[in-house]
């Protein structure tokens, strides 16, 4: 069976689809994609559909499961790549990709996550510094 | 007809092959990678083959002659992510991806493009030294 490889980058899982999404295809890919997450602690994935002519129905329910999947493990998904005519497609055919970010390639896709990270951390760290009773104690 | 994304980070270009690569596709990523190096300037190149059951004569060839042509416009190929089966087949074969430089993964050639590129980085820069005749003559 072919099979979709999950990449790791730094904090991010990189994965480029340019197989027909099966259903076992897909199974395998968010079964292996949540596999990685959970064993590397990766804070974002990268899902690439620029080899992609059509995304369908069941390309889109795969995806927005994928992400699903991906926010209950602490990591965020975003779409990058999507071609303007599969754009186009998906608008008509009444599929907005609810619950998925979207990024126009790679790079800005990994900016977007760094600063979605980023975001979190200053409100830990406000959180911190406000429930650290230390901190007001210090002269 | 399919063809093989080809993904920018930052200054690496990261190719992952999961088609059977016939004699089109073959060219067309040739072709693809050859003007994107031009295009972006990147001095990398990483193919992953981590989805590959096989890789044949054809296949090394091909591999061979993406990285003599990124040779030629000043980009570094490492081919990484080989199964271990393939390495045992390939050696068994007599293949041994001469002009090739491999690793792990991902992140592991990345590692080795920028050390190669850090090393090329201060060769420079001691020539540069040397030749600048102001440097001698500061007091």
């Amino acid at each position: 069976m072919e099979r979709v490889p999950v990449l790791k980058i730094g904090d991010i899982l990189l994965v480029s689809i340019q197989i027909d999404m099966e259903d076992q295809v897909a199974l395998q890919l968010q079964e292996d994609l949540a596999d990685r997450i959970v064993a590397t602690g990766c804070h974002g994935v990268i899902i690439d559909i620029s080899a992609l002519d059509i995304v369908d129905s069941f390309v889109g329910r795969t995806l927005a499961t994928i992400a699903s999947v991906s926010r209950v493990l602490d990591a965020e998904t975003v779409v990058v790549g999507m071609r303007p005519a599969v754009a186009i497609t998906l608008v008509e055919l009444g599929l907005s990709l609810p619950g998925i970010r979207t990024a126009l390639n790679v790079e800005l896709g990994i900016e977007m996550l760094a600063l979605s990270r980023a975001h979190l951390d200053v409100e830990f760290d406000d959180d911190e510094d406000e429930a650290d009773p230390a901190a007001v104690l210090a002269p």
